[in-house]
This record gives C-alpha cells, sequence and structure tokens, in this order.
C-alpha cells in the first residue's frame, strides 16, 4: 500500500509538471488504447500505471489539484483496493459521470487535454460539450503526456500476424472486400478501427494482445480498388505480404493522417463508426474537407454471422474443447475430494488438458476458478494472493475458454465438491432452467436478445432472486470472446440472425457463499420447420458439449420437456464427446450422461 | 361507389380552390382532432369527410394535382374499399411514408399548409424539416380550409362535464394538483393538451366522443396558485362550476393563446409534451419568449399507477362486468346452437346483460362480435352488411368493454360452438398457455413490457405460429381503454410499475377460418415475497373474472403449473361471481369453473 501511494504521489508530480509545461489544467487518462479493445498491451496501460488500478474499464480525470477515477458496478471494490484514494477519488461511472465531475470541477478558461488516438469521436463529442458547458475546452494532444513521463515504457508488443486460411475463414479476403465495397455503396471509403474487424476482413490474426488475436491496425477500405491496411512494417512475414498484396498497400500506422487527407482533398464521402473511431480520424478527415457520415462499423454484422464454414470450425472446434473440459471434470471429480487441490492448480490442470488437444492456441480470457464464496463474484480473479482450495461440500465453478484456428470457445461449468446442500441444489437447477428454456425457444425474424433474456430469468424471478449480470453475449471465430453487436440481456435490441454465435449463460450469486453458473455457447439457426408450423422461425443449436453436474439437479423441480432436453444434451454429449474418450474416462462420461 | 367518387371528386375541387385563394400548394389533412385521441367528435372527422376513410388513424396530403392518403398496415385493405384510388392514392405509412412522400412531391417555392392545432410539435418538426429539405415551406394556416368549404359540418357537441366523486378518484383535484405542481419543479407551469390528463387531474369526466369520457379541454397548470382551464362556458353545470371553484379559473377556448402570451411576456420556463401537444401552443410559447421545455405530460406516470382506492374500483367494476359477461356466455352456449343467432344479436344481447348491471355509463368501445372466420380479424367491426350468423362447429371471439364510475373493464373470450376441431384446440390451448404465463411471471422492478411479451408467445413461436398485435395495453379508470404509456408488446421500454393496469390478451388468427384471443386485464403489484427470495418482485393481479372455455383445451399441451393457475382462476371466478347468480346461471358457472 506504501509502495502504491509513493508511487501514485510522485507520478501525478510528474504528471502535473508536464500539464503545466503544455499550459493544460487537466488530462483525461482511459483506459483505452487506440482500438478500444478488452485487452491492451502492456505500453497501453497508462491509467494502470498511473493510479495503479487494473480493471478493464476505467477513466481518470486529474487537474492540477484534483483526481478522480471512475468506474463501473464490476469494480467500485477493487478500485478501493488498488488506488490511493487519499489522492485520487473513486467515482461511479453511472451515478457520478465524469461530464457531470467535469461541470463541477472545471471552470472558465481551464483546459482539458486529452489524447484523440484513444478518445472515440463520440465519446469526445459529449466530453467537449461538458468542457464548453463550463467555459472550458477539450484540447487534442500531439502526444500522450503520460508516455513522456513514464520512463520504463514497455516497448510496443511486436508479434508478427498470421494470415487465418480460408479453409477456417470460409471466404477469401478479396471476396469480403467486394461484399463490402458493395454494402458501402454511396461512400467513397470506411475507415476500420476496430482490430477485429480488420482481422476479419483481411482474414490475419495477430498476437499483440493476450487472449485476442486481433490485428492492431487501422484500414481503409476503398469503395473501388485495393485497401490500405496501416500496420508496422515488423510485423509482416512474407507470407502475409504475399497475403496482402492484391488486396491492399501496407503502410506505415502513422501514415494513416496523409491518406485521410488525400480523401478531404478528394472531397471523399467517408464513412465512420463514431462509437469505436478515435476522434483524430474524425478530426483530420473533417479538416481536411471530407464528408464525414457515421454508421455502424460494416464489418459488424457479416463478422457476426458465421458463414458455413465458420459455423462448421465452431462445430469442431467445441467438441475438441468439450473433450478437454469434460476430462478436467472427471480429473477434478477425483482429485478434489482428496483435499489438496487449489484454484490455480485447477486452472493450470485445465490448461494441461486444452494443450493436450494439440490445438491450442491460447485461452481465450483468464481462466476464471472459483472455490466457495469466491464464486459469488462473477468476474473473480485467481492470483498468489487469492488462491483458495477447493474444500469438501462446496461449490467449484470454473469460467473457461480457449482459442482455436477454427473457433472460440468459452464455458462454465459448476460442480460439487461432496455434497450440495439443498438450497445450492434449489438454486442450480433454477439456473438450469433457464439455460434450458432459453436454449429451447423458437422466435421470429427480427426478435433480440431483451425479448428472450426473460427465459434465462424466470424460474429464479418466480422464486424472488436474480442475477446482475446478461445472460449472454456474442463469441467471435478464433476472433475476441466478447464480440458485437448482438447480446441477451434486459436491454440489448439487436435483432438475432442465423450464423449468429452468442453464450447462455444464467447464473445466481451468494455472497459469501457460493456462486452458480451454467454455459453453454450456441449459434442462431433456422429451426427446423414443424408440422402445422405456419411461419419460418429461428432457434439456438447448442454448441458446447460438456457435461452438467446431475448432483446439482433437483429434478422435482424440472418439468418433462426440461428433462427430456437434458437428457437429449447428456446423450449428444456421450455420442460427440465419447468418441474421443476411452477406459475410466468413458466409463465416466457414461455416467455423467445417464438421464435423470 | 359512384356516390364516393363524386363527392370526393366535389369535394377535392373545393378545398383546391380554397386552397388556390389562400395562395398554398397543399394541405395536410390529418385524421385527429385538436386532442390527438382514438375517438374523435363528428365536426372533426375531416379526413372521412373528404376521403371517405374512415378508420382510426390516417392522414391525407392534398395538393393542387395530388392527393395521397397514409394509413398503417390495420387498414391497407379498408382504405381501398372505403377511398376513390383514382382521385386519391393510398400509401402505407411506413414503407412509403409521408415525408417522403412530400420529398418527391414538393418543390421550391411550395407552400404546404397545415392547421397547428391539429398537428403536434413533434409532427410538425419533422414535416418542417421534410419540406425545408426540397425548398418548400410548411405553414400554419389560421382557420382550418376544411371547416370552411364543409357547409354542413356538424356543431362541436356540447354535452356537460361531471365531476369524479373523491370516493372513486381516490385523491381530490386539489391534492393532484399539489403533487403536481411540485413534479414540476424547475418549470414555472406545464400546458396539459391530453383529454384524459385533464379529466384525471380535475376529477372531471365529458361526454363529447362515445365510449371514452375524457375532458376535452386544454389546461394550464402553474407552480404555484391555481390552475386554468379552456373550456366551453356551456359544458359546465353549477356542480362542476363549484368543483373549480377554488383550483382553477375557467376560461373559454379561445383565450388560451392571451395566457401562452401571458407566459411568455413572464419569461416563464414552459413544459410542454411535444408528442402530444398541438404545434400552435409550442409556436405561441416561443414566439412570445417563453422557455419551452420538452418532456413527458406530468399525469402520465400518476395516472396510470392507480392509487388503492381506484384499485378497488377497479376489482369492483370488474366483478360487476364479470356477472355481465358470465351470464351472456350461459346465454350464449343455450341459444347459439339452435342456429338463429347473428354477430349484432349477440352483441347486443351482451349490452343488455352490462345494462342490467344498473351501473354502465358507457361501452369501453364498440363491441367486436365475430363469428368464424371474421374472428381472424382482430379489428373486425360488425355492422349491418357484415352481419354473420353464429354456426355450429364454428368459433365465436367476442372482445367487449364496458365503462363504470369505478372502472374500464376490456375482456375477449372465445366460446366454440357445438364441436371444436383438434388444431382449434391446440391453438387455443397455446393461446392460454401464453395467458398464463405472463398472468404468473413475477419480475425485478424496471422491467418493461417488451421484456416479458414472450412469454405470452413462446408457446406458439415454439409452434411455428405467432400473432401479429401487441400482447396487452394500459388501461384507464372510468377513462380510455387504450391508455398509454406501458404496453406489452415486442418493443416497449416502459418500466412496469405497482398501480398499473394492462391487459393480457395474447391471440391466434388463421385467415378464413377463425381467430382466438383470451385477454384478462391484470394489474402490476408488489408480489408477496416468498420464503428463501431474497429481492422485492413485483408480479400481476389479475382483475377479470369470468370462465374461459374448457371444451376448447387440450389438456395434454398443459403443464401441471399451468393447469393449477387455471383452475384456482376458475375457483375464484366461482367464488367471486357465483355470489351473484343463482339457479340455472349458477349451476352453470360451477361446470363451466369444474377443475380440468
Amino acid at each position: 500500500m506504501t509502495d502504491t501511494s509513493s508511487s501514485t504521489r510522485t507520478r501525478l508530480a510528474l504528471l502535473r509538471a508536464e500539464l503545466k509545461a503544455r499550459k493544460l489544467t487537466g488530462l483525461l487518462v482511459p483506459r483505452q488504447d487506440e482500438f478500444q479493445g478488452e485487452y491492451v498491451a502492456a505500453y497501453a496501460e497508462r491509467l494502470k500505471w498511473l493510479t495503479g488500478f487494473g480493471g478493464s474499464w476505467g477513466l481518470a480525470i486529474v487537474t492540477l489539484k484534483k483526481a478522480a477515477i471512475f468506474v463501473d458496478g464490476r469494480y467500485t471494490i477493487q478500485v478501493r483496493g488498488q488506488v490511493d484514494t487519499k489522492l485520487i477519488t473513486p467515482q461511479h461511472l453511472i451515478d457520478e459521470p465524469p461530464t457531470a465531475w467535469i461541470a463541477k470541477n472545471l471552470k472558465k478558461g481551464d483546459h482539458l487535454g486529452f489524447d484523440p488516438w484513444l478518445v472515440t469521436a463520440d465519446q469526445a463529442k459529449r466530453f467537449r460539450e461538458a468542457c464548453e458547458g463550463v467555459g472550458a475546452a477539450f484540447v487534442p494532444v500531439d502526444s500522450n503526456p503520460i508516455d513522456v513521463i513514464w520512463k520504463d515504457q514497455p516497448a510496443r508488443p511486436a508479434a508478427t500476424l498470421s494470415t487465418q486460411p480460408t479453409q477456417f475463414a470460409g471466404r477469401t479476403a478479396a471476396d469480403k472486400i467486394k461484399d463490402m465495397q458493395k454494402a458501402i455503396a454511396g461512400h467513397d471509403a470506411v475507415v476500420l478501427t476496430q482490430p477485429d474487424s480488420v482481422a476479419w476482413l483481411f482474414n490475419l490474426r495477430g498476437f499483440d494482445v493476450p487472449f485476442t488475436p486481433v490485428v492492431p491496425a487501422y484500414a481503409i477500405l476503398h469503395a473501388k480498388g485495393k485497401a490500405e491496411l496501416f500496420v508496422s512494417p515488423e510485423k509482416l512475414t512474407e507470407e502475409v505480404k504475399t497475403h496482402l498484396k492484391k488486396i491492399a498497400f501496407t503502410r506505415k500506422p502513422s501514415d494513416i493522417e496523409a491518406s485521410l487527407k488525400a480523401l478531404g482533398k478528394a472531397k471523399a464521402r467517408v464513412l465512420i463508426d463514431g462509437a469505436w473511431t478515435p476522434e483524430r480520424i474524425r478530426e483530420v478527415l473533417a479538416k481536411s474537407k471530407a464528408t464525414v457520415a457515421t454508421g455502424t462499423d460494416p464489418a459488424t454484422f457479416p463478422k457476426a454471422r458465421k458463414n458455413a464454414v465458420e459455423q462448421e470450425g465452431a462445430r469442431t472446434a467445441q467438441r475438441r474443447d468439450g473433450v478437454a473440459i469434460t476430462r478436467f471434470i472427471r480429473w477434478l471429480e477425483a482429485e478434489a475430494p482428496k483435499g489438496s487441490l487449489t484454484e490455480l492448480d485447477a486452472a493450470a490442470m485445465l490448461r494441461e488438458f486444452r494443450e493436450a488437444t494439440g490445438e491450442l492456441k491460447d485461452l481465450s480470457f483468464e481462466t476464471i476458478p472459483a472455490a466457495g464464496a469466491h464464486a459469488a463474484s462473477p468476474h473473480y480473479h485467481a492470483d498468489a494472493q487469492s488462491n483458495a482450495p477447493l474444500k469438501m461440500n462446496q461449490i467449484f465453478l470454473v469460467d473457461s475458454g480457449a482459442q482455436y484456428i477454427d473457433g472460440t470457445t468459452d464455458i462454465t461449468r459448476t460442480v460439487i465438491v461432496g455434497e450440495p446442500t439443498s438450497e445450492m441444489r434449489d438454486r442450480f437447477t433454477r439456473v438450469l432452467k433457464g439455460m434450458i428454456n432459453l436454449s429451447r425457444i423458437r422466435f421470429p425474424k427480427g426478435t433480440c436478445g431483451s425479448q428472450l433474456d426473460v427465459l434465462a430469468r424466470a424460474a429464479l424471478w418466480n422464486a424472488g432472486l436474480d442475477f446482475d449480470h446478461g445472460t449472454g453475449h456474442g463469441v467471435g471465430s478464433y476472433l475476441s470472446v466478447h464480440e458485437g453487436p448482438a447480446r441477451i440481456n434486459k436491454a440489448d435490441r439487436t435483432p438475432l440472425e442465423p450464423g449468429m454465435v452468442l453464450s447462455n449463460e444464467p447464473g445466481f450469486y451468494k455472497q459469501g457463499e457460493y456462486g452458480i453458473r451454467i454455459e453453454n455457447l450456441f449459434m442462431v439457426h433456422e429451426a427446423k420447420e414443424i408440422p402445422g408450423g405456419e411461419r419460418k422461425m429461428l432457434g439456438f443449436e447448442t454448441l458446447t458439449l460438456c457435461p452438467i453436474d446431475r448432483r446439482l439437479i433437483d429434478t422435482s423441480l424440472m418439468l418433462p420437456d426440461e428433462v427430456k432436453w437434458l437428457n437429449d444434451y447428456h446423450a449428444r454429449v456421450l455420442k460427440e464427446i465419447g468418441d474421443f474418450l476411452e477406459g475410466g474416462e468413458l466409463d465416466w462420461l457414461k455416467k455423467a450422461c445417464a438421464p435423470i
């Protein structure tokens, strides 16, 4: 704690001196890097370096006299453990938003600086309005002040890119580019700034950040001719250069401003997605007389709607991952009651089972191995400090995922070590009913996640219970495990479309005691027509294959159709996963998949 | 047809001459009157007089050379039967919206006139932008051109107002006004233009339009002191004058502009609801230097959240209405198989049963008595032409409602005359399951209708079926049977709050054959806590009491909890309605309410 304090104090002092030298009253310090992703490389952990806060989303505002850090509900406790609150005041993002803080703490004539590569066009608009509301200015800086004072800032990662073969991507980059040129009709160009859009469009993968093989590069796709890809030359292998030759000019990242200005000179009509595009890109386009149109990144929907090859890849990857996690759970069931396992042991062993597939590229996020009360925190992080033993008669929840070249996985299983209480069985069964009822629903075209979310919650709601996270998120194809645009939660209004892969992960959390979550991935598909049915319906094809702990089910709460779904699911798991197991593992699977 | 044609031709010619005299290129002719309601008085049926179209929503644009009428999906067939399409082109409101028509058919220098009392501020903004987009002007007229050329235009209705006693309203008008003065803190006044808001706030009822006892008057509520009510003096009885004396100044409708200007002179900050307030009111306020703030009509939510007295009134009214409709259904079951009944006979007899309660003020909408294939049209209108006999082995659907001083009702029952087919039973049971599952759900605060709507549809969706209307609408307390703000449908985002009364009316429609709808009203309440429940939940209290036709239920499709709900409901119907019946009627009710 003393260490954090003293380094925070020193760093704030250095920053304030730098701000004074630049005639700035303050600086916005977001957690995001220039690609707005969930994971950032070490060099871009500016917020953590300055404040100590290590969550996946946060924003600080440091003025010459004050400092505040804004975090959402996931991090209100964590922030107080990591940040010296005497020096930096934690604020709740929703209850005390940064724009309100600006209105209260800035005054006429103040200059609040920001790095226009790290702040999106939409964010900049809101902050600018907040500053102007009190007569202050919101000023883009030419270089990031933190980078100047951060003496041992890590270098930018230099991992080379790889190509994603058509046998897994399902379509060549050239064909995707042609499709997108049609889709942006009416515009002369689109600037792509989301690294998963760039990865998807060009059939490339990158390795600068953990878990997420996206390509840290911007691109300009022109309505005609070759695209421009702005990427560090050291990332380009000969193979990648050959792959790109006919479809894109490769330019240095710093060349983008010249290309944007060229669009302006040509009076081009340029599409950007204000929610994701750096303010700097919007500003350069606007100042150089391009017509800036804002809209959804045109890669968003085609990327989310997996094509037939990606769909088949997803099935294969899930089966492979299902074998690994099934073996892990069998091992866990045998080892955990012996009493010597810890959360980190379990996570390491799960990784070994995945490595044993011979196909593991990476995990898709850091495994959450949560024993007992730890499982009550949906985003629990296990490390040397928190590492807990798996104890008898406690729940163990493990949420994990993997990256394979043919698909990204994400699965949660909750198991009992020893004997569950009847309350645990009640709660587990209600969560399971929700997972099943969402899996089983058929729905007309145009239906969105917020209309279906209740199906995952009704069994809990009817018992006076609920869970405080979304029911499902989109998942990429050997890309980000959290991929837009569709979600299943209380508010999302994106229509679900065939080929979208989403998670289905209701839960229940009892603080200080235990937590439950059951997560399968499923894919939207056109449901088989039913005799007498009049309308085409969409439905979900469950992808994840791994037994669900039967010991935690209270069958008296299950309806006949729910029992049938579970027994059918387990029969399928046995058939598809059983082929890859033998001996004791296969015997165990047969028991784990027996009808209830 | 010839008649309609020739009168339309004459009227269009008269209108065009009037437009020329006023130097206008065209005129907007909405169906709405100055209160934007579903029902309008005869004098305000300008659209019908001009075009022949009699639907509840429509909009014509007549220029010197062209004429178009815009209707929504409910009326695309009806409009072609009622309007001479050689003279006036029907357009689909969503596919070919009026703003697009304006962009295509108006040109620079054109002047499109509109009556600023009939067009809301929000609508005017959209039309103005569409006109200005092509260099045309959107011009308010001082007097409505139709009123000038419509020689035998009916007089404005002069029905006197009545007071709504506190024993039914639950709160005095003075108290409601005090509450609202608090609620509009920060504003100097609010202009109320919705006739149900005015009726609710002042505890008054009016009788100018059928079915809906709203008060056709605008009001200005000041942050301090007495309100102003703009109402024709002939509507004011001595009782009403006494009732209003301490709470409002009564002024003539034409005095409102002077009052608005006075607000401007005082530089008042005035709240209006742009979605409902006539453009004229916004314009006068803006021109006279008032600060116009737009927001939701502040009566909307308190009116929708029925207070304890209104809730008790709703229960009493529903019980009374339940007796009438139960007696009707018993009568129908005996008479219909004899073969001589028609739809209009049935509707008349239903009215007689309601009259027999001695409390009927009015119906709450025109009864929909739909036999056989007519039931496939959710908005079927029975008249001398369409009137059909009730035949054996056909479905009869009756959707009806009543106005009582203590509550407004709305109920649909679908019965079989003779024997149903197995398909009818399958469909009826799926609709019933939806109605039950929505009735049973508990949900956390903040939940809105679009999150719950799926519960009423899942049993249909899973069979490849659906229905093309909302599942439920809000209902007033001796006010409008369609009352905002909350609805249950695929899109509504208004959180449900305790005291709101809504309908629960899933259906199924097979064109040319039959239709099914089962409708109960229910009220949002705080659900009784359950042992082990951790969170407070809301739920629905079913208000409507009348048997559901057991002959149409396929019990093999019903889950145990659904069966229990239905048997419990029927037991409650027997208990609460049975008290008011005797002899053969009571015997019938006992059978109709027997457990399945």
